[in-house]
């Protein structure tokens, strides 16, 4: 049995899957702040597994997290995981002791592709050859699965497709240049742009472009754009068979679904050649509450690291 | 030992090279038009690899084939290959039988990247993990090689990094969509904008703007940034670690990257981010007259198809 948590700027969501694939329990925690209170996060997790779920510990062989920050792989160790007040944290060596089984971690959109295509396995009869998983969150990064093996790249900026530049008079992105698709379609950007407060501000934006509002519209259509344009450069780039879209702003489900379909109609009716790349039919979003990331996250664990075939470990549910 | 062909829309470039990778011959031809000229070419070349370069022919083990085309991969045939005059080819099953051994074919950017690689390998104590080669001819694509093997992704699209869109007010391409990669800085594109008859119209737009004309100015500034654009593209998503650019265009050399050395300077300027990726770094050129493609080629042809390591095939000049 092996057990993975996707540590979350808010929540913490643990499960336990035994060998077979089979979800045995998942708990979900909010997250702590800073590097104590997130170890002690995954701690919690783990214990509530066994308090909680019913899951028996004592036959847990390996844990996984998938965590939003920059990891070297093998490392055990996050750094620049801003949005948990962590600057660095050796979570590995810090919590294999106390956990007593070995500890990998994983950036979170990766440990989420390799988990959205086990869970995509579980569905059909096949795995498809080449997957790629786009976050859309308060930023935008992807992960790249090809024959079940995650896309690690030269120096971990595989996936960082949300920097690539698409309108050389977008917005001012973060990162310092204009018109990223993570500026167009960043959670954060859009947020930052709309400027009102809210708990929900992309959800704010669409209800306000429906209601007509001129500014909403433009950042609607901006997201829209960028995801598209996202969807494009993976396609046109690492030639994955599809694209599964997951992150906070995927809240959104079908409304934002319809205006990435829209956009890629649009340049699909423009160009014969990406006409021919069906882009729409390779879109897919992931479902709310979709415990990829933490599968992908118990994967990693399970394997040392994540270079392997997740063919086998076929999420049968 | 094996031979390798690169077929190109002017030449065919031809070289055996020995099982530790010593280039035992080579050749270059004037490329036929149109199906049985291209074949015929591919036994000619052979036979001067024979008689001009004093191959011993009864020792070649296997031919590959690079071309300029959609070659499904095995099938040793080529569809599309509009420079040469080609609608479809059998090219493999047409010449295997005259050559007396098996003969493989590959879309002729792919065979160089291999080629490119090996190459690396040749100058250097190693191969760099993964490498983009970026091919600035008439159209631009990429070819991309992680850990020694070819990325064929899932659907052939793999290194189509010409038709990402980088400006939705840049020009039209021939693909229909506006602002591709390509129409700033495919041969083709630029030369259709300059609009004056040239045997190499790019050199002319060079020349014409370092003279002071304003057209071929912005036309020579499109040209780096669509060859910038790609370089990003392939770093930030598939994160290779060195893009080697070659093709017809690189015969522009030093001033060639000069410019694109000024465009990723210019975006590391304004971004802390594009500036941690080291861009200038990591671009190449490859030297002019190198045998990258046809080496690629042979590779490809000794070993069924190209998914294989190329470490083997490292060459020993
Ligand atoms: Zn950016
Ligand atoms: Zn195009």
């Amino acid at each position: 049995m092996k057990v993975g948590l996707d540590v979350g700027g808010t929540k913490t969501d643990a499960l336990a899957v035994d060998d077979s694939g089979t979800i045995l329990g998942r708990v979900r925690l909010p997250t702590g702040w800073g590097p104590d209170a997130v170890a002690r996060t995954v701690l919690d997790a783990v214990a509530a597994l066994g308090d909680e779920a019913g899951v028996a510990l004592d036959r847990v062989r390996s844990v996984g997290i998938g965590i939003p920050g920059q990891v070297e792989p093998g490392s055990g160790r996050v750094v620049h995981a801003v949005n948990l007040g962590v600057d660095a944290l050796d979570l590995a060596a810090m919590l294999a002791p106390e956990l007593g089984v070995p500890v990998q971690v994983e950036n979170d959109v990766k440990a989420a592709a390799l988990g959205a295509h086990a869970l995509h396995a579980r569905h059909g009869a096949s795995a498809p050859a080449s997957m790629a998983y786009l976050n859309l969150g308060t930023g935008i990064a992807a992960g790249i699965v090809s024959n079940g093996v995650l896309w690690r790249g030269a120096r971990g900026t595989a996936g960082e497709v949300g920097h690539i530049s698409v309108d050389p008079n977008g917005p001012r992105c973060r990162c310092g240049q204009r018109g990223c698709i993570e500026a167009f379609a960043g959670g954060g950007a859009v947020a930052e742009r709309w400027g009102r407060r809210s708990a929900l501000p992309v959800r704010d934006v669409f209800d306000a472009a429906d209601a007509g509002d001129p500014v909403a519209r433009e950042l609607r259509a901006g997201l829209a754009r960028g995801v598209a344009a996202a969807v494009r450069v993976l396609v046109l780039t690492a030639d994955v068979d599809i694209v599964v879209l997951g992150g906070g702003v995927t809240a959104l489900g079908d409304r934002l679904m319809t205006d990435v379909a829209a956009e890629l109609s649009a340049s699909a009716e423009a160009s014969p050649f990406m006409r021919s790349l069906h882009l729409t039919d390779r879109v897919e979003l992931l479902p709310p509450g979709s415990p990829a990331a933490a599968l992908g996250a118990a994967i990693v664990g399970a394997q040392g690291d994540a270079t392997f075939d997740t063919e086998e470990a076929l999420v049968h549910g």
